[in-house]
């Protein structure tokens, strides 16, 4: 027995958006159906940051993501976000693979919001709005590009070279420079920044659009303005997340925004259980806050794809 | 940069007991001073066995251990327990090595379990009973023999091979096959079977015995008559996991004991701030559920015995 060693290269390599979107809707599927099995994360705070232990199991596989945010990195030229994925077969928990998993959160964060995307955005929707042109820009455009007929794409950051990073790495694609405000003007908005402020004023948001509300993922980060959600049809990807980490958290915690207002899951959209859009003036919002079944299924499409393809290295950790 | 590889063969040739009990003890002592961040372990069920990560932070250290659990692993000859540990630098998240666990979670136990016994039992303590001789056995052994000077120790097991292997195996000690009574007759006995009824008799329990219960470690398990822990000292290693899956787990959901009862923690023996052993006809237990800053400690001790040899595979998994 050896567990293969899967790095950056090797993800790289094996990773394929519209596989990605396929594995993470059908994840979301299976949780909605009670397949799943998904422990609340395990947080260790550190003086410079923070780690987090996510396991997660579907039928089939079985692992954990360990990831962890240090917002100094950068000025030491390594990453905020880090994260390693250890895959285990769930019948006998042999770790089958170890693999990098900063790209599988970015690929998995990308098409959870092209998923709820495709449940409440309008169907002819063709501009997206991109609100911070970091990384996640790169995945999110990627994603709803599978499935959607993209005419442009408007973006915006406070860092305009971040967006010309973005418009010279992506020249399939009619990226264009923006204000917020304009970027908020298309149909799907995708925010994706760090903030803890609202960035996004109600008056700019147009009846009928959808926006994927990615940035907020801890206690104190919020995007938009509040007054969006007490309109908007809310869906979360997980409640016990979002309401102490996601876009709802702050408003929920200032007593403006309550659970009860949440129209539902994206796992309720995708089972059928909850309807998507059916109004084309409605403001939809799906708040994402990345779950840990995300990544192990995408994991598992790395996996046995590298096994399918072979040549990957491996070694024997364990000593069985 | 780039992330250390130590698989078992790496993790034998770097262990050695002494430096193990010197770690875990200097473990258990920052976290007594407040120097240590243990947050609690997160579970993950699947239909055969489960997993736990569990994450720890020590100055200087910070990772994870994720250990499976599938007790019908040994029909396909493959071990019930295996584990992976990533450990990271605390100051930037990056994960330095990825270790094989299994060895590590051995020789922490029986670290820990010795240094419980360094306060608990007499100082003059010269026999070992072993209560179930798996692999839990010959680390606690190995441990004991570092703080005791040994002359003769008394196993017993429901499987004679297993003792006659501990035996063979360890030919620099005077071990002998006995009964479950015989091996508790003596100065310091360890318990370490998976049973779920107690096994060990108050009767046979003679005065000034030192107990390290070290089976128990999930809800329902439990090795000792409970009306030995009603006249003991229990010293457990976290409380927390302790009233819930450790030797006092049963009795205490029973309403035998009530954690009022439990003398203190080894991290309170030893900072000081409570008293070992002070009567030589008390008897004390030690109850060992394992805790994951003994992990982190002995992964510290690996990687920078590791760094310091050389020559260890390494490998770029994040592509920084």
């Amino acid at each position: 027995m050896s567990t293969l060693l899967l790095d950056i290269n090797a993800v790289n390599n094996l990773m394929n958006m519209p596989d990605v979107i396929n594995v993470v809707e059908e994840a979301f599927r299976m949780w909605g159906e009670g397949k799943a099995n998904m422990p609340a994360k395990a947080y260790l705070l550190v003086e410079h940051g923070d780690f987090r232990a996510m396991p997660a199991a579907l039928p089939g596989c079985a692992g954990m993501k360990w990831v962890n945010t240090h917002p100094q990195n950068p000025s030491r030229n390594l990453p905020t976000v880090m994260a390693i994925m250890i895959y285990n077969d769930p019948e006998t928990g042999y770790p089958r693979a170890i693999i990098d998993g900063t790209r599988i959160t970015a690929y998995r964060t990308g098409a959870a919001a092209a998923i709820a995307s495709k449940y409440l955005a309008r169907r002819d929707s063709h501009t997206i709005g991109i609100v911070g042109a970091g990384c996640q820009a790169y995945t999110q455009i990627l994603a709803h590009a599978e499935l959607f007929a993209l005419s442009s794409i408007n973006a915006f950051d406070i860092s305009k070279a971040a967006v010309d990073r973005l418009i010279s790495s992506l020249p399939e694609f009619s990226i264009r420079n923006c204000s917020v405000q304009e970027a908020v003007a298309s149909d799907i908005v995708c925010t994706l920044t760090p903030s803890r402020n609202p960035i996004i004023k109600k008056e700019w948001v147009i009846a009928g659009t959808h926006i994927n509300a990615v940035g907020a993922d801890a206690a104190g980060k919020e995007e938009l303005d509040p007054s969006i959600l007490k309109e908007a049809i809310v869906v979360v990807d997980d409640l016990r997340q979002a309401s102490t980490g996601g876009e709802i958290n702050v408003p929920i915690k200032e007593g403006i925004y309550t659970i009860d207002e949440v129209y539902g899951t994206l796992s309720e959209l995708v089972v059928g259980k909850k309807k998507g859009r059916t109004d084309n003036k409605a403001i939809s919002v799906f708040d994402s806050t990345g779950i840990a079944i995300e990544d192990i299924a995408v994991a598992k499409l790395l996996f046995e794809k590298a096994q399918q393809m072979g040549g990957y290295p491996s070694i024997d950790l364990i000593g069985t």
